[in-house]
Formats: structure tokens, C-alpha cells, sequence
């Protein structure tokens, strides 16, 4: 069959058990998010989730101690929208349900599924559901039903309610989700086409309320014969903590108008167009489709784990919105991006708190996994150790300054983040003597690979930390009234610059290599050779310790710092690049976009496709596994780092933008479009040729390919 | 009023707090223990513990791991054998009760506690109840009443019975227990004189008989005038999985004599006697005579953190007993530290199968805190991590052999432990070039110091772990047949030798000691002025990564090392005390007494005099603010270490006995009594001289106070 790159049908997809389709499959607009559910019988994992709508409850430690996260905040599955209840004339229920197909389309956002559906005595019919989610006007979601009769003739009964009480469960795996078992669900209206349902949470004291309503009735009985029928519900998913009114709801016609309209300027501003391989096209489509549609858009909310895909990892947002995710929207849709900074912002308040709980006395700790800015993690080694995480954050203004140039922003939230965060490096860290000279250093941290926990002097976080008070410091110059307000003395500068010339940045003379942390190289490396494949993931078949011990990592951790500076030399990196990548399992979903675009910077551009291949389909081949419990959204923003950092080279130093043509050699052609200080950029890389067009906005000066040049309109 | 060294009254207490007391005066014989509750009105503490008794339930954790501990192990409080009900002619209840006197006969082993009681009426009798518990037919308790008229004149009916169904609370501090709620209580018999009740485990599947007889009936009335009323009740409590009889029990009387022997030999052979401070010499004989009962005595069974005393750390087994307990037996008591031996012996399976669970391929690790060999703690880098517990049993073995010359006893178990904990050590560790020499090291290692955690190189660990491939290479040449048949090959023992001569100590040139671990001195020193004393101890008011990134010691680490080798120069050791002693907390109460012994080792007699009595009184002055929940029973055996290896210097090194007089200035004399090798020995140290006789047994060579010679009987 024909594959078109902006849709994805079932014969795409190499599995279709159900809970792996309703990940895939799930439409959202950043505020909610439907799972593909089967509507005559759905999984366990089907339903409608709310971007920070979630319930607390108290951590059970086996042993607690002081300053342990205390409460669970876990992402709430509300009832599913698509399910409906149909019965025959004898009131006997179609209970058996085969998937005929289904199919995204992404240029419009709608969802196709048609299914033949039986009763008791093997009589059929077909159902055909259309899904589309106001993208603008984000409660609403319009649902068209088209029922026809196979060989089935007769009455048929229709029941659209929405049943609830079902939540995830409590599971052993710390990538899925957990039980909850306090939530009150109260009918608020009930009426012949009308029906809303308030939820509410016990402990975190928030309410949603969800709504059905259709031009029909909600019950209604049809003859099926020749004719299909067809009727639409809207379904309508508020604000946490705001009423709802189904009094002016749009049509279906109208929520998929605008969908339409919406998808159609979203491809014009982030097209990634890669010409030569289908499946890869249409696969970085599908990342860019759902990442869009995950994240939250109303500074409020931000990007969990899993989007709105699904409800793993507690719906929780981590570090990955800043390192994976938001590359993205800075080049594509700054306002998203702005919108993600401002939700780090609303919860700057609870990272100071944190820095106190954790001993530090100014400054600001953002936590590791969060939803309400509290830290969620029961597990202290990899995550609330992740100190980087701070950095992260400041990195991610740093790049969204440099794409955009906008001042407010920094003005509003940027430079007291920034600021804050640099204070928590000065007063966590402290000045030893190395070698002769003070250097200043940090223990008893983790880096981005959570393979090893609590070392000292990790070089990502000591490298991140550098530029965090760097930025700092150029913002204070450049801000100095905003500066003034927020404190900052002329001795703290001068404190931020001795300390961030004094950070120590660990590198192993004999290697000529970075080393991970002060005594990585003194282990002994993981016993590759004896790990039989089914020990992978690690995590999952050795005790931490077991792990921690050995030279192995997860994902990219000193080859993420060279990736986001790129500044050693390309000796340095071709051998660092060799050498953590033979120690690296790529256990993360994190891991192997980051090792694409280094490879493809690096040249190897054999190695950098291949990587680019796993990355791009992660979800599409399921490679981890677990897609079943969501997508894997910071792998989805990973693909396209990948392809436009990577293939496309693309870069901002000092204030210039760099294209590198690092184009694979299966590919003739690959597209894509950026924004830059106010620019909306074409570029076009073939194997001889690199062409950048402005679309719209001013001329500009770029490095092509190391040749400087300036792009007219 | 005259204070009798074996003697402890209420008024040798500040507190009168009734769970305080019922741990103090508490009684036991290595099987069971009886905290002295009040038997009118007793706390939620009170209660009856059987050593090894536990009931097992699933730990919760926050977020699993592979390889984590699975189940918690929890001594039972069992039913409080004290309690008695006492009505008067109306049915009221006496309820209230005023402690009168309490007093605890440590050279007959006997407890006497007096009480007025009074009912609603506030009309008075008085109570006198008297316990004693077998020391050798471990089952049985002696408990005599005595109950006359005050100003109530009158019927009075008694109630002899066993409530049940009270256990511990859940509680956030580790070092208390958790409740369990799955016990089965079954009546076996109740007649008139006798009640036997059955306790049964759900999920252990243990079960333990407790019963209840005497002369007269459980339920009497007698008239109270001007004769007292004295009864017996006898009870016993069987041995785990075993029933018991009432037939053949002794009587109060045989129970008291037989107390008294045992009591009166123990004193012979373990005296302790410190002549000028009346309060330390009663002091040092609580703890002799509250270490010896809590001993398990049956090789099955072992010495829990706070013994029979009370339910603390769920009655678990820790390294406390080979490296703070196990002394005292071995000098005074060799039988019981070989059956503490045959403990471990016991459990060496479960240690080998914890050793692969860590990813270890030969050898065994002993748990950390177990009571049937499994894992049971929660947090492992407190505890798993602590691999060193390993090398401190096999220095049990070493001390054990050392004073006994047990060959029989390094056959049946400690060869093959020290043989399983020496594997562990070469396949746990690996090589690594350090300044161009080949090294052996252990990373991601906690040594004793808990406030250091996951650090690599660890200078106890590693010295410990030399030790222990010195010791198994010194057992395998003595006992080559043995050797040979737990699989030892010629290459086994080249191994050993090339990695134990190959172990890294850490040494820091600059200030010429050892260094905890391979970065401590880079890390901060803990900011103790900026500590207010409440703060402490610091693992209850911060972070545990706030605390591992500082220079801040909760014990002694490297010094416990330096203290059981004695293997740096006097001139090293000076300036290691120095500097450790200035960033320990002693938050541990394992800490003060090593600090003691070395101080007194080093001639700091002042300094190791303060140690000692803040060693010797930790529980009689309440100095954790815990003894609540259980003696610290470490520590009982820490003041002997203080007094014997301290003030007594007594140490055996390349086979001979080593006497130096460090008395303390106050002191007019000590003698001390130990065993050795055969021979019970008894050491006079005055301010002048030192004193050795040989009791029984043959002549010896010594060296007392640097000179080497013959001491004949």
C-alpha cells in the first residue's frame, strides 16, 4: 500500500495488541489527551487524561528519612470518551469487537478505527468512530459514530455514558503508574442529551469535570438496515477546577474545521521532510504529531513522560521537557516554549523550598519528577541527586533566548530561573584543593546516566553547572535593573565568576578523554560479554549496586555535555565518542538521539543513521517494550534533535546560526523548517547541495557548511 | 545511700518513665526476655520477646529494584507474663498504680519492684512482685506476688491471665519496630491452675507456646487483712515450633537457686570490678549482666540490636554482635561466642545466595540486618552496602581462635566462613592501575560510618577485607584437609595472596593519615557551628545526600580500624584520632567506646575517661533518648571493649597476650577477669602496678606493660 507521510494506518505498525494501539493511536491538544481505545470493549489502560489533573497520596517507604519526598502525585485516568454500549433487539449486548482498521491522520488530526462488532449470536455489524480534539478550544472533542448493518438487520440500542472508577494499578516497575483509590465521582447533570460528570480528588482537593453531549439522545434505539446511521457526541474535558457548560459546544464539523486549520499551519512552521526513506518520514512525522500534541500550552502545565499517551511515570514531568522536548518547540513554536518555561517558573517557590530541605542555604532545586513542583521520586540516588536538572532548566532559556531574542521572557521568568539556579550551584558545591589548585566541586551527585549514583564531580552536571553561572552572569550584565531587583550585588558576581572558572571538569590525562566523574575510569567495565540479551534492561535483572559498580551506562551522560557545548576538539570527541559508546546500553529511551547527532556531527554517518532508525521508531517497533503504557515523548523530541542537529547540522554559536549538510546517504533529500529571531526558515539539504530559504522575516548572516553567507528573502 | 555494684535501684535513675524503666530492668536469659512492666497498668511496650521469634510481611517500598530486600522481619511482642487483675469486693478494679521501688539483684539475677495500687475508691494495697527467669532450662520464668492490705481491708479476687493482641506501632525511625497484625492467639488448655496459650505467625509460619501455672488457681479470691497473701505463678514460654508442658515445671524456689548459681559463675568469670567511682563500677556490671542475657545461647539464635530488652529495630542481627558484643563472650564466655559463630554458620547459605543476588559469582555476603539470614533492611545504602559486615564475622572467628585455640570450631564453621567471605571479597572487588601500581579495590562500599554512603575505597572496608584473605590463607595452610574439601586449589590460594597483598588503603600523604575513602578529604567539612544541638543526631534533621557530601562521621570508621589492628605508627595514630574526632557526631551509640579504647591506647586518659562514662551509662542516663525502645546492647559490649582493650589494654597479637596499664587517674584499681586460651585469668591494675593471676589453668607467657613474662599459677 501507499505510505503517505502524514498518516499512519494499523498495517504500520507490527503489533496490534489493544493497549499498544490506544498509546500509539491517542489524540491530544496539550490539555487532554483520549487513548485509542476499542469503544464496545476497552483495555484496562483506556481513557482520558487531563495534563496535570492528578491525585496525591502518601509515599510508603520500607525506611524513611528526613527530607524524603512525601506524597505520591500520580496523573489521574478519567473515564474514556469513545465507549458506547450497543444491544440488539433481544437486548443482548454486542460484546465481541475486531479491529478493522485504523488510521492518524496527521496532516488533520483526525482518527479513522472501524470495527465489526458481534452479539451473542455471531450477528454483525460495523462501527465506524471518528475522533478529532479542538486543538484552540481545548476541552472539547468531537466524536462522530457511523453504525451500519452487516448481516445484522433489526433495532439497535445505543448507551453513551462514561464509566469510571477504573485506575491504573499499582505496579513494581518504576516506569508505570499507580493505584488510586480516593477519587468521588459525582453526576452533576443528567439529562436526555446531556450528561456531566464531576471527579473529584480526595487528597489533592481538585475537581474536573467531563461532559457528553449529542443532537440525538444520549440512549436511543435506531432500525439498521441498508442505511448507516450517524450520529455526533461532543464530549467536553474542563479546566481543573472550572465548571463546565455544554451549552455552546461546536459541532463536530466545526472541532475538525479547526483541527484541520491547526495541523495544516503547524506542518507549514515545523515541517521535517525526509526524502528517501518512507517509513522514516513517516515515523518523525508521528513524533512531531504527538509531541505537539502533548504539551501543555498554558504555562501551567507542562510535558510528562508519556504526554497525554498514557499514564506512565504518574504522568509526571521530568528534565526531559527541557533537554528533549523543548529543543523543539524553540525552533518551531517558541510560544510553546515559553509557555513550558513559565510552568518552571510558577513552580520556582517549591524549588526553593526543595534547596532548603536538601541543605542549601540560597538558591533554587528544582525537583526531579513533579506535576505540582513537589518532589515525587521515592528513589533519591536518580533523581532528586540528578542535581542537573537546575542547569537543565537554565540551558533551556539559554536556547529559547537564542532562537528567539525576547526579552520579556527573560525578563518575566527567565533571569530570576536562571538566577536562582546559579545560586543553588554556589552554595551547594565547595572548594578543594586538586593538584594544587582550588577547585570547586560537587559530591555525592548523579548524572544523566542512572547507572551510576552519587559520584563526585559528575562532568554533565559540573559542565551544565559552568554554563549556568555563565549565563547567568551575561544575563545580569544585560539586565542589570531586573538583576538589581532580584538581588544581586556586584560581589555576587564576582562570586559566580571565580566559581565558575574554578568548577572542576574531570578528564583522564592517559585517555585524553572526559571521564564521567572522579573515579569512573577506576571501575572495572560491565561484564558485556557474560549479560546474556534477555539481562537487558539492566535495571530490571541487577540490584543497584550490582550496577552502580561497574563503567556502564544507560544512556549519554559526558557525550550529552559534548553534544550540548561542543567544545572539545573533534580528536577528543571521536575518541570519547568511541569510548562511552562501547560502555553505553541505551537501557534509556533518552540514550540514542543524543549518540545519532553526535555521530552524524562526528561524520559517521553509518552509525548516526542507525541510531537515528531505533530513535525515530522507538514507539513504532515498540523497542522498549512499554509503549503500552505511553509514548516515549522526550525519545519523540530526541528524533528530531537528531535529524536537525544531527543531519542538519543545525547549531547557535555565538550568537550565529551554523547549518552543517550531515545528510545519511540512503537520503536524496531532507526538509526542514525552523524559526529563527523572528525568521521562518526552509532548509533543504541534498547530498551536493544545501539551500536555506526565508519564508518569511529578514535577511539574515549564517554559516553554511563553514562558509559564512548571508540569505536574502 | 550505699550503692552496690551489682545492685540497680530506681533511684540510681534520673527517669522514672515507665517504658524507660521496663527496658532497664527488663530480664532475660538469651531465649526470652520480660520488660519490667508495671503489672497493674502496663505500657503499650510491655510485653514478652523470644529471641528469633519473628513474623514476616511484605516491605512497601516508594519505588523497587531488583534485588531489594522482599520481606520485612519482625519480632513479636508476645503477651506480658507479669500482668495480674486485681478486684475488690465491689468488682472494682485496682487501676492505679504508684511505683514504689524497683531493684535489680545482677549478682542473684533477680528483679524486685514493689507498688501501691488503689481502685476507685482510692483505697490502697500494696504489691510485691518478684521475677526471676531460668538461665539454663531457658523456658521458664519465676514470679512470686506478695500482696498486703495498706489501708483496703477486705475480699480481693485475682486474675492471672495473658492479653494479647498489643504489638508495636509503624513508625518513621528506623530504629523502632513496625506492628503486626497477623498473628493467630490460640487457648490450648485453661483449666484452673494452667493456660497455655499458642501464638502462630500467618506468614513466618512459626509458632511459639506460652503457659501459665501455679500452686493455687489463675482466678482466687482471697481476704486481705493483716497477713499478706503470697502465691507463685510459674510460667514458660517453649521453644519456637515446639510445645510445651506445665507437668514438670520447677518451682519459684528452684528457679531463684538455679539463678543464683548461674549468676554467681558468670560473675566469676567475668568480673569487671572498678574501684573509685561506685556509679561506673555498677554501671559496667548492668551492662555485663544485660549482654550476657541477652545472648542467644542455642547457636540458632543470636543477639538482636537491643537484645530481649525491647522490640527496636525489630530484633534484628547486626554486625554489633562480632564487632561490639562477641568480645566480651569470647574472654569471658567462649561457648557463647562460638555458638554466635554457629549462628552465622547456620545462615551461610542464605549469605551465598544474597552474594549472586548482588552480582557476586562466588563467595557469600551476610546480610545486614536479618534475623533468618535474608535481607531485611530497606535502604540499602545503609546496609546491603555495608559489605563489610563480612570480613567483621570473620574477625569474630579470628578473636574467637585467638583466645581459645578452638580447632574444633574453625573445622565445623569458621574455616568455611572465613573461607565463602574471602571469596566474596576477590569476586566483589576488581584491579585498577592506580599511580602506575596494579590495586584491588571496592567501589560503592558504605564502611561503618553511616554518614558516609556509596563511596569507594572505603579504609575500614578495605583493611577488613586484607584481614580477611589473610586469615582464610592462615586457616587453609593450617587445615589443608579441610581446606581441600571445601574446593580450595593451590591457584584459590595464590589469588587470595596477590589481591590481598594488592588492596588499596587510602593514605593522604599530605596529612599522613588514612583517608576514610577515596575522596572524603576532598568534601567539605560539616559545618558544625552553624548546627544547633537540637540538629542532632543529623540523620534526623537532614537530608541524607546533605549529609554524605560533607566531611561528618556518625562513628568510628577508620579509626575502628586502627583500633583492631593497631598497625600505624603511634605518631599516624595521634593525628588520624585528632583529625576523625573532630567531624564525628558520635550520633551512633557504637561510637563512643572505640573512641575510648583508642583514647586510653594513646595515653588521652582524660579523653578516653569521658568516652567511657558517656559509653558506660548510655542507657542508665538515657544518653540516645531511645532506651524506650531497648537497651542498647552494642554498647553494653562497647564499655567492656572501653574498660579491657582501653583502660586494661589487652590485646593478642601474633599469638601473645598483651597487658598494658592505662588505668584512668581517678581510678584506684580494676581487676578484670578473662579467659584465655584454658586459663582463667584475673588483672589487678592500680596506679602502680599490674597485677596477673592465673586462677586456673597453666603458666603463660605475657607481656604486661612492655615486658615480656612468665605468669605461673
Amino acid at each position: 500500500m501507499i505510505k503517505l507521510s502524514k498518516m499512519l494506518r494499523l498495517d504500520d505498525l507490527k503489533s496490534t495488541q489493544p493497549e499498544y494501539l490506544e498509546s500509539i493511536f491517542s489524540i491530544a491538544n496539550g490539555h487532554l489527551g483520549i487513548r485509542a481505545s476499542d469503544p464496545i470493549s476497552p483495555s484496562d489502560n483506556a481513557g482520558t487524561i487531563v495534563n496535570g489533573f492528578y491525585e496525591e497520596s502518601n509515599i510508603i517507604y520500607g525506611e524513611k528519612a528526613y527530607g524524603y519526598a512525601e506524597k505520591n502525585q500520580t496523573i489521574v485516568k478519567l473515564p474514556d470518551l469513545r465507549q458506547i454500549e450497543i444491544y440488539d433487539e433481544n437486548d443482548d449486548k454486542f460484546i465481541h469487537t475486531q479491529l478493522q482498521d485504523m488510521k492518524l491522520d496527521m496532516a488533520q488530526g483526525i482518527l479513522h478505527s472501524t470495527y465489526k462488532i458481534s452479539n451473542a449470536k455471531n450477528e454483525f455489524i460495523n462501527l465506524e468512530l471518528t475522533g478529532v480534539v479542538n486543538q484552540e478550544k481545548s476541552q472539547f472533542i468531537g466524536l462522530r459514530y457511523k453504525i451500519s448493518s452487516d448481516d445484522y438487520k433489526g433495532k439497535i440500542r445505543l448507551v453513551q455514558d462514561m464509566k469510571f472508577g477504573e485506575t491504573a494499578q499499582d505496579s513494581d516497575d518504576p516506569r508505570k503508574s499507580r493505584e488510586i483509590t480516593t477519587l468521588q465521582y459525582d453526576n452533576v447533570l443528567t439529562s436526555q442529551n446531556q450528561n456531566v460528570l464531576r471527579i473529584t480528588t480526595e487528597n489533592s482537593q481538585l475537581f474536573i469535570e467531563m461532559g457528553l453531549t449529542t443532537d440525538k439522545n444520549l440512549k436511543q434505539t435506531f432500525s439498521l438496515a441498508n442505511t448507516p446511521i450517524t450520529f455526533d457526541v461532543i464530549a467536553a474535558v474542563g479546566n481543573i477546577n472550572q465548571e463546565i457548560s455544554l451549552d455552546n459546544v461546536p459541532t463536530f464539523e466545526e472541532i475538525e474545521l479547526e483541527s484541520k486549520h491547526f495541523w495544516k499551519n503547524f506542518w507549514n512552521q515545523s515541517e521535517v521532510k525526509i526524502d528517501g526513506d518512507d517509513q522514516l518520514d513517516q515515523a518523525i512525522h508521528f513524533n512531531l504529531y504527538q509531541l505537539e500534541s502533548s504539551a501543555g500550552r498554558d504555562g501551567k502545565t507542562n510535558i510528562s513522560a508519556k504526554g497525554l499517551s498514557g499514564v506512565g511515570y504518574e504522568g509526571h514531568y521530568f528534565w526531559d521537557t527541557e533537554m528533549y522536548m523543548s529543543p523543539f518547540f524553540a525552533y518551531t513554536n517558541p510560544k510553546i516554549a515559553a509557555d513550558l518555561i513559565a510552568y518552571r517558573y510558577n513552580i520556582l517557590p517549591e524549588a526553593k523550598k526543595r534547596a532548603r530541605t536538601l541543605g542549601v542555604k540560597d538558591g533554587a532545586l528544582f525537583t526531579w519528577r513533579t506535576i505540582n513542583g513537589k518532589e515525587a521520586s521515592a528513589y533519591y540516588p536518580a533523581s532528586t541527586a540528578q542535581y542537573h536538572i537546575d542547569a537543565d532548566i537554565a540551558y533551556s532559556i539559554y536556547r529559547y533566548y537564542n532562537v528567539t531574542n525576547d526579552d520579556q521572557l527573560i525578563k518575566k521568568y527567565g533571569l530570576e530561573i536562571v538566577l536562582e539556579t546559579a545560586r543553588f550551584w554556589t552554595n551547594f558545591g565547595s572548594f578543594t584543593k586538586i593538584d594544587g589548585q582550588q577547585k570547586f566541586c560537587f559530591f555525592d551527585v548523579t548524572g544523566p546516566d542512572e547507572y551510576s549514583a552519587i559520584v563526585n564531580n559528575n562532568y554533565y552536571t559540573n559542565r551544565m553547572a559552568k554554563f549556568n553561572l555563565t549565563f547567568a552572569i551575561e544575563l545580569i550584565e544585560k539586565f542589570p535593573e531586573k538583576a538589581q531587583q532580584l538581588g544581586v550585588s556586584e560581589d555576587e558576581i564576582k562570586e559566580f565568576t571565580t566559581i565558575r572558572d574554578a568548577i572542576l571538569l574531570p578528564f583522564d590525562k592517559e585517555k585524553g578523554i572526559n571521564e564521567q566523574d572522579d573515579s569512573y575510569f577506576k571501575k572495572p567495565i560491565w561484564p558485556f560479554e557474560q549479560t546474556p540479551k534477555e539481562s537487558y534492561p539492566l535495571l530490571l535483572h541487577y540490584h543497584p549496586l550490582t550496577i552502580y559498580r561497574y563503567q556502564v551506562d544507560k544512556q549519554a551522560d559526558t557525550l550529552f555535555a559534548d553534544f550540548l557545548f561542543d567544545d572539545i576538539s573533534k580528536d577528543q570527541l571521536v575518541k570519547e565518542f568511541d569510548y562511552y559508546e562501547n560502555i553505553t546500553t541505551h537501557d534509556s529511551s533518552l540514550s540514542r538521539s543524543i549518540f545519532s547527532a553526535l555521530a552524524a556531527r562526528l561524520g559517521l554517518k553509518d552509525k548516526a543513521y542507525s541510531y537515528f532508525i531505533a530513535t525515530a521508531k522507538t514507539d513504532l517497533i515498540d523497542l522498549q517494550g512499554n509503549t503500552n503504557d505511553g509514548l516515549h515523548i522526550a525519545n519523540l523530541g530526541g528524533s528530531w534533535v537528531a535529524i536537525v542537529s544531527g543531519f542538519g547540522g543545525i547549531q547557535i554559536k555565538d550568537g550565529l546560526l551554523y547549518i552543517q549538510n550531515n545528510l545519511p546517504k540512503l537520503w536524496n533529500k531532507l526538509t526542514i523548517r525552523i524559526q529563527y529571531q523572528g525568521r521562518l526558515l526552509n532548509i533543504e539539504y541534498t547530498q551536493n547541495n544545501t539551500k536555506v530559504t526565508i519564508i518569511s522575516g529578514d535577511p539574515i548572516n549564517i554559516v553554511v557548511n563553514g562558509v559564512k553567507s548571508t540569505v536574502e528573502k
